[in-house]
């Protein structure tokens, strides 16, 4: 039996055939479709299925099909609140797909809750009841499992880690809070301390590596530059494991999960982060025993993997 | 059928039998042996069982006996790690209590954890699936309810709505972390606040309320100078609320309760606190439709009767 995972983006849908080991049998990408509804896109999914499935699989003959989203979904998983990347506000996309796909279960998700979703069936969180993922990307993810399942939220407005807040009066986050995590854990936030650097002292590594063009810093050009020992950048990064080990420490105090899984840019910094993170997050932690802290596993499919998914979650 | 509840303080130990409709039947009170082994206690608690029983049931009848203590238990709920207020510290308290008791289930329980199920059976927390309670005394205590039962933490370490961090860099708790959640929202703070406003400000309501006594400022005398207008005290009260508006809309952010309960001294303020506080947690929950907040209902009684309650959410 088969099941199918669409993974919506700005930029591409992504798509999946997984069978029933979970593997991915086919793949399929296209560009996504700006200024069109979510009834256009309902109808592309249906011809991306159909591509996916010709051969293997009749359509009617699914397991189900799940399609993740980069926005907020209402609590009832029927409409896109809002999306911004795809221009998606108020958005009746599930029903627009259940339309095109008779009899086949069709189920509607926000992307970072997939990807811990991807992580509980295939990746880091195997055999966990309690854990948490954080994707530190341009802003900040997160998904969380209770109990062995995805927790949407108790009201079902879904989890928004990287927007509790982390410094009560800080600076302010484009949510109009301050100083939520997101302000102080995304790469967002070493690219700005990048750029602050760069104008400070021309003779650092991160001003060398990008040849003085603010617009090239980046979250790896810190990073790079931090484990090449350079002091500026070496201070942010300081700056940015105490940042995070905060915010996942407030989880670990709050939750107590049995595992944090961190996905996203700044994870692919391997031990350099993680051995940094956990030091920090052992002085933090109310608990003496608590989260394994690990890397997520799924990368970019963690999206269309736990979208295809979602239909063993209920 | 009956099932008796203990609540250990440093002062007293409270208990209570209660009925099948949760009512209290019999109470008693004695004050806590300090010195005293967890076998000492376990003693106490049997000869007060015998007095909450004598004439009304068998103790070997009764459906369950719970304890509350103000302190972390082991993951196995086993033993209490630290109770400060009772000098216990590793202590096999449920076992002690146990050999008291053959034939009865004895549960072990914090003593925030135990209001926490207590709203859930008896108070503001009825029929909902997910709550979280935040005491706001000496102290933050919390307890969070998940799917309609106590969620004790996903390892079994507990939950410390107190130690969430709200101020990354903020003051030092004394927990040794940096601008937790229990710096910043606790009576403490207030009291803090009212004994610097005292120093400042001679003509204060505050100065006046205690004769400038610094060792009387409260809580209470800080929110009543703000109640009655006073300057310095609206401010204190102003900043504590954007604080705690912090921590609730966290909270909200994170686990998107259905209800939201304060209790402790500060919640004692009624309207003036919630008013405040629900119009400063609309501006920073990310969801529209969110926690309905709302005060504890039960007082002094909550620890007493969710430990009675505790064998129900076995």
């Amino acid at each position: 039996m088969y099941q199918i995972g669409f993974d919506i983006g700005g930029t591409n849908i992504a798509s999946a055939l997984l069978d029933d080991d979970l593997n991915t049998v086919r793949e399929l990408s296209v560009p996504f479709p700006h200024g069109g509804s979510s009834k256009d896109v309902a109808l592309l999914l249906r011809n991306m299925a159909e591509k996916l499935t010709v051969g293997l699989v009749e359509i009617s003959a699914l397991n189900g099909i799940g399609v993740a989203v980069p926005g907020s979904i209402d609590p009832k998983k029927e409409i896109v609140i809002n999306a911004y990347n795809l221009g998606f506000h108020n958005a009746p996309l599930r029903g627009d797909v259940q339309a095109h796909f008779p009899g086949v279960q069709v189920l509607l998700v926000n992307d970072a809750d997939a990807a811990a979703l991807a992580e509980l069936y295939k990746g880091a969180f195997r055999g966990a009841k309690t854990a948490v993922l954080f994707t530190l990307g341009t802003g900040i993810g997160g998904g969380i499992i209770l109990n062995g399942r995805l927790f949407t939220g108790g009201m079902g407005n879904g989890v928004e880690l990287g927007h509790a807040v982390l410094q009560h009066g800080g600076e302010r986050c484009t949510c109009g809070v301050q100083g939520c995590v997101e302000m102080l854990c995304s790469a967002t936030q070493l690219v700005r301390e990048g750029k602050r650097a760069l104008q400070k002292d021309k003779n650092g590594l991160i001003y060398k590596s990008v040849n003085g063009d603010e617009t090239q810093v980046s979250a790896r050009t810190v990073i790079d530059a931090a484990k090449d020992g350079d002091a500026e950048a070496c201070e942010i990064f300081a700056s940015y494991v105490d940042a995070l080990g905060s915010a996942v420490s407030s989880v670990i105090n709050i939750l107590d999960p049995e595992i944090i899984a961190l996905g996203g840019g700044v994870s692919l910094a391997g031990d350099f982060l993680f051995d940094a993170l956990c030091k920090n997050v052992r002085q933090k932690s109310f608990y003496t025993e608590f989260a394994r802290i690990v890397p997520a596993q799924l990368g970019n499919d963690a999206g269309i993997i736990g979208a295809a998914l979602l239909h063993k979650d209920i």
